[in-house]
């Protein structure tokens, strides 16, 4: 491999669960190591780790301009992902592959873009670096859906989902609304131990299509009370709409999907792992009330509807690219971007890093004082959300189907 | 009531299930009443039907300039919808309900927008003024996602509803390819007899995002077949995308998710109504092949998604409006607005009427030399629906959520 004097390459890869940005969060990073004086080659490590590992990386200098900027419109995770842990042993052999990749390819820069449980393997991979001496730099470039990072204002990935969720939200309102005799619907959005995503329904009522009730897993969920409010509300305006996190459980730390299938209530639940908790739900609540009910799980859109994407989690993920690159050559290690909201109300961002112990395997919550009564959410979390979710992207289509980037013609 | 000399009023009614242009078609009737020199108040009739025979009109003529424009984009029913047929008999109580309604508001005209059943209406409606000899002329004016109406080349609504469904198939199929290791992952699409709505699964492959296998009611669907697909399609590519109809049915007519439930092969199936066909198919399979599945159902979205509407289908929506009240005006009776495809090349479109006892309680079926190998959707389907989605309607957002028309005004 020839080695330009003074200039080392890059490897970023992607893990985790995908989001609409984790490709915009790539291109920030292709486009700003394209232009930085310290970097030569820009490699993509394909499926996250496992690509370091079995050496399959990608040459990214080589991706034309039109698929450079469709990725910011390209859901999943263009480079393939992993859900692969590291050992804590040093000693495993995973690591002294790794280390040849990175000796074969001259890298002296890793960024991975990742969650959580991504964020563990920049803080081992930094570690081991140091440990057998070898000079590499190692950040982590925050994605996730989920919001639950801790230390930084918010995730990429984020704010196009709660796009999406509000937007349906509010599209199923309208819907449900035209019958004068109506039903409850009741929409499950993911989120299994942070409420964030279920939140943003609340959203829907910026245009003035307000859920009736909210319920998110940071507050135990009591089915008897449950009931009660939605009979309220259904002999009052003949429709409720609920929104519900898939993780809500109930005082004793049991999933609700759990506790209505053992129940024995009911000869139709002895088997609820069927359908999501919302389909559950909307059959008990229409054995107990005997009223028309519906249940709506969202699945997989809320990750990947890159046709409604934000326009500012695009910019955003794609700053956090950029801002990991121009760190990393100043031989930053061992840390995670994040994003300081420095001016409330006019909704300034600062780029930083953060000691990556800090945040790895941390969960942020989503803030008790914002949760209502049990079931609704507080305008000081729309006043905190709304900068996410208020532009549009201007998408491409290609007769009239979102359209995507390819990196198919690197890939031998 | 104040007579204009030589003109009168009126009424436009919604039945049936919302779609996404259900609005528009209403905008259309509205902009082109309020210019036609024959017609005086343009009444809405709330929730349909209902509205006639309890006198529940609005006066559209109020309506300001900014909500009419935005009926464009709102989904659902602004006047509220209803299913209600009226009955045979015409000395039934609610016809002279309903011709009371129409004496006291002096109204000579009527258009109905709605699917095969509201059709039904305007037939018997169309007949009872004539037998009573009651001046007034009845159109139909068509919608519904499901494209099942004869005699047009399709309805409004179905145009939106295929775009939602084919950029949802995309992305979720590039969602789902980053893991080196994936699943079958299967969607069930609205649509129980006729496959219209599940075949536009296949404009994914338009972005080059196809599905593997699309199954629609009117063929029978073999289980064993399909397991054997599944499971070489996946041992090839580690991954499989399955769309399905809800109303697939087997070679006896019977509904899968009966033919599941009821299949005692599994102690997972006592209850199959739990989850949709989707979510059976995926826990069968997984159970059969030992592989992994998701099952994810578009539910609501698919007709009430307006946030990526198609351009075209709001266009013709409100023609198909327009069309209904130039022709009522010239006292056509009885007949349906219908749309001809002029020329296949430039897709150019002709309005026209027919007569409503070809069409009412009529369903259209997906053609069968339109369906591969019982498992895939031909070029000639492309072509035919391509031009129907391929153009993008600029939505109107406030704070980033899909904005509504109201008529709350105008309700006392």
């Amino acid at each position: 491999m020839v080695i330009v004097m003074g200039k080392a390459n890059l490897v970023v890869g992607q893990s985790g669960g995908p989001t609409c940005v984790i490709n915009s969060s790539l291109y920030g990073v292709i486009k700003e190591a394209l232009r930085n004086e310290k970097i030569d080659k820009v490699f993509g490590t394909l499926n996250g780790v496992n690509g370091l590992i079995n050496n399959n990386l990608v040459t990214l200098n080589d991706l034309d301009n039109e698929n450079l900027e469709l990725l910011k419109q390209t859901p999943s995770a263009i480079l393939g992902s992993v859900r692969y842990c590291l050992k804590n042993d040093f000693s495993h052999e995973d690591y002294p592959k790794i280390l040849e990749t990175f000796k074969k390819n001259n890298i002296k820069y890793f960024l991975y873009i990742g969650g959580n449980d991504s964020m563990d393997t920049v803080m081992k991979l930094s570690k081991y670096f140091k440990e057998v001496n070898y000079e590499c730099y190692v950040l982590g470039v925050p994605k996730t859906i989920d919001n639950d990072l801790v230390e930084t204002d918010h995730t990429p990935g984020y704010g196009s989902a709660i796009r999406f969720i509000a937007n349906s939200v509010a599209q199923v309102k309208e819907d449900t609304n035209c019958y004068k005799e109506g039903r409850m619907t009741i929409i499950e959005i993911m989120g299994r131990d942070a409420g964030w995503l279920t939140a943003g329904a609340k959203l829907a009522s910026l245009n003035g299509s307000n859920p009736d009730l909210i319920y998110l897993p940071e507050e135990a969920f009591n089915l008897e009370d449950f009931l009660n409010k939605v009979n309220k509300i259904y002999q009052e305006k003949r429709k409720v709409l609920v929104c519900i996190s898939e993780g809500i459980r109930d005082e004793k730390g049991e999933y609700i999907l759990n506790v209505i299938g053992n129940s024995g209530d009911s000869d139709v639940f002895g088997h609820a792992q069927l359908g999501g908790v919302a389909n559950a739900l909307a059959i008990y609540t229409k054995q107990k009330l005997n009223i028309p009910t519906r249940g709506i799980e969202l699945n997989l859109l809320q990750r990947c509807a890159s046709n409604v994407s934000s326009d500012s989690d695009i910019k955003e993920a794609a700053n956090c690219g950029r801002h990991a690159v121009k760190q990393v050559v100043k031989k930053q290690t061992g840390k995670m971007v994040v994003m300081v909201r420095e001016n409330q109300e006019s909704y300034k961002l600062r780029y930083e890093l953060t000691d990556i112990n800090k945040i790895a395997n941390q969960i942020k919550y989503f803030p008790k004082e914002w949760i209502v009564n049990g079931c609704d959410i507080s305008d000081e979390f729309i006043k905190y959300a709304l900068p996410l979710i208020n532009k549009e992207y201007k998408v491409k289509h290609v007769n009239g189907i979102v359209k995507f980037a390819s990196i198919k013609s690197l890939i031998k």
